[in-house]
């Protein structure tokens, strides 16, 4: 039986596996962690409101009833795509008659690699333990500091660039500064905090219509967010941000510093040896394989691909919809059909900003505020994987908006790792 | 107003804070980490079937409304009976009018501290992770290795040590083994998996009698556990246990191994200059106070009291009655009252051993097996701390015992970290 191997257990790779259940094919997923990981809640366990197992799955759990399928845990380092083979990173290969790539993207700091332990970002849990420490350590250190200046520097969040996840990471901040944390210190008020929000363009939410950028921001301001559009980062330290506005250079002394500006491409891509766009991705056809290799697939954010002329975003949604494609492809060319092409199928776009704050999009309905919070809700908790998840998000999620208490605020001595340079983690 | 300090906020830790609620007293308590732990639950996150916030909450949280009270995470470094103040790690220093040490204990490997990374002891969060990982790690490096000798090394798990913690994790091991992970490799076969408890003295759980040691000894034998009393370790390395049993020296291939065969008192108990006994731990009369500094208690693990002549147990409950003992005893002092005695109410003991199989010991009853197992399950999820808690807890499990999942089977970056030396983490 061909022997299909799918580089990555994100939402395509998963997608593109499930979709190939019933084919006459041998699979092997290949992921660097153990488990499928639910990305668009991965801002809640970095804020201490979600455990780790409830918004991530065992990938073997997933698949395990899946018989023509085996799943490897291990790092995929190079593509060979002359000798259809890839390398892990014990040095062994493993030949494929067909391939999937679905090894996703990580952060990028536009050059400034240097930032990265200074301003983590948000990718995989490891993420999302080093930046919970960071916040709830940030509480703790200012509770003991007894100069007011640098008791201030602890007391302000810096969350730099204003997409989906920036303005989730700032809502819920502001959210635990204001509303968690209450009475729970003797020396600092948690309400004293200050969150500020930095971003290069002229307004958050830049993938949205003006006028949800416009809600969005206002329910920003409203919840106590400082937002700043407009500022380009010029220099980050362990003490302070640097940026540039209209009215020139501007220092913001903050010591808890939160990356949410960039996204590269993983690396794999560049050993295809094919043509890649300026972040990084693959550039692929309609049909999702690339120039010369019929047998290779690019699938999610490591795509470049349009769909009706247009780019197809980064989302989920996306990237499931290419797995299914790419592995129907797989199907087609095994049993010499002609190919599908891929056409984005758009659902409208979501964006949750804090308690009762969100923005959506869905065809050509607009909607802000509550009501697109309890849709946010609903959407969300319905895609988790898993019956079980479900009902423990849910159940975290009624706790905490009753009681505004967050369940997650272990600080762990095993989370004192330094932060791993983005280019060792992607998140295939 | 007398300045109270409490090193720990373990079980004895916080029932004295609790106790000193309404004392006109200023309450400072310290602890290295930011959550007080359910420690007889600390196994379950080891072998992943509880997250970490179902068995910790935040100590601040706990104690929010204690208004005087001040909670503050730091590591106690020295205490100057001498001078009345305590040293924290980063230098500096806080005074007392009163302080109650409950700083606990940490692993102990008789003299061979070498063994500590290769054989994690179980006290901490950051410990139950890294076993975790250790385990579930094993089974993805056994389904990913050709040689079939190296194979079952990777499916040996060795427990050290058939006290309460050995006899619970090599019960869970096995569950694991035989069901959690059934059907999800192609490779292995995790029912093969081995589980080995070595005990160098002649029965598992010495502290119970001879009767119930020999039901729990059958118990884990038919649950699947090879249990080999009288077997003393010699040697520990990455690849095997060397150990002497009546037959002379053995060798065991195993690449997991867990240690819990010995317990230290915390090393804070040396800086108060007082006598100590052989495992380290203070030498106090029934009044918990130290010679010659009537302002100095210890209490829990690291105390070491008798109670109608025996020696009082290294357990939760009777360090929850020292530490009320010991904070009704600080206001006796207040309001020169005579000193109240300790006296250890024993409400019996009880211990896990898998599904289905414990013992349990109250006043003359003695019993075994479900009854004891349904018996082990209610306490457990009373005495944890939190409504919130029991009820995630009890759900958890109730999903683990009817399908065999385990939800915490999360291996994340963030969990590659050195095992710390025992003497660096007291579990104060």
């Amino acid at each position: 039986m061909p022997h299909v191997i799918i580089v990555g257990c994100g939402f395509g790779g998963l997608a593109a596996a499930r979709e190939l259940a019933d084919a006459k094919v041998d699979i092997t997923i290949i992921d660097r962690s153990n488990h499928h990981l639910f990305q668009p809640l991965l801002y809640q366990v970095a804020t201490a409101g979600l455990s780790a197992p409830a918004i991530s799955a065992p990938i073997r759990s997933i698949l395990a009833k899946q018989r023509n399928l085996t799943s490897l845990m291990a790092a995929v380092s190079k593509i060979d795509v002359a000798r259809k083979t890839i390398a892990l990173e014990d040095g062994s290969e493993i030949a494929y008659d067909y391939l999937i790539v679905a090894a996703g993207s990580t952060h990028s700091y536009f050059g400034h690699d240097e930032w990265a332990p200074l301003a983590p970002g948000l990718k995989t849990l490891a993420d999302a333990f080093d930046i919970r420490r960071r916040i709830l350590m940030a509480f703790e250190r200012a509770e003991r500091e007894p100069d007011s200046v640098r008791r201030a520097e602890w007391l302000t969040f810096t969350v730099i660039g204003a997409g989906a996840t920036g303005v989730e990471m700032a809502g819920t901040l502001i959210e635990i500064a204001r509303h968690t944390l209450r009475g729970e210190f003797r020396r600092i008020d948690p309400q004293q905090a200050k969150v500020v929000l930095l971003e290069g363009s002229e307004r958050v939410l830049g993938a949205y219509p003006a006028d949800l950028s416009e809600k969005a921001r206002a329910q920003l301001v409203k919840l106590g967010v400082d937002v700043r559009t407009s500022s380009r980062v010029t220099h980050i330290d362990e003490e302070c941000v640097r940026y540039t506005d209209q009215s020139g250079e501007q220092r913001l002394a903050s010591r808890t510093v939160i990356w949410s500006a960039g996204v590269a491409a993983s690396p794999l891509g560049k050993s295809l040896n094919v043509p890649l766009d300026r972040a990084g991705r693959v550039i692929i056809g309609s049909e999702l394989w690339i120039p010369d290799h019929p047998e290779v697939f690019v699938i999610g954010d490591l795509a470049a691909v349009t769909s009706d002329g247009k780019p197809v975003p980064g989302v989920s949604p996306a990237a499931k919809q290419m797995g299914r494609v790419a592995a129907r492809n797989i199907i087609n060319r095994i049993s010499g059909k002609p190919l599908e092409n891929f056409v984005y199928q758009d659902y409208g776009s979501l964006a949750t900003i804090g308690r009762k704050a969100a923005v959506a999009m869905v065809g050509k309905f607009k909607f802000s505020g509550y009501p697109a919070w309890l849709f946010w809700l609903f959407v969300h908790v319905y895609f988790l994987i898993g019956f079980r998840n479900r009902l423990l998000v849910m159940s975290d999620w009624a706790w905490a908006y009753l009681t505004f208490k967050r369940s997650a605020r272990v600080i762990s001595n095993a989370i004192d790792t330094p932060v791993e340079k983005p280019d060792d983690a992607p998140s295939q």
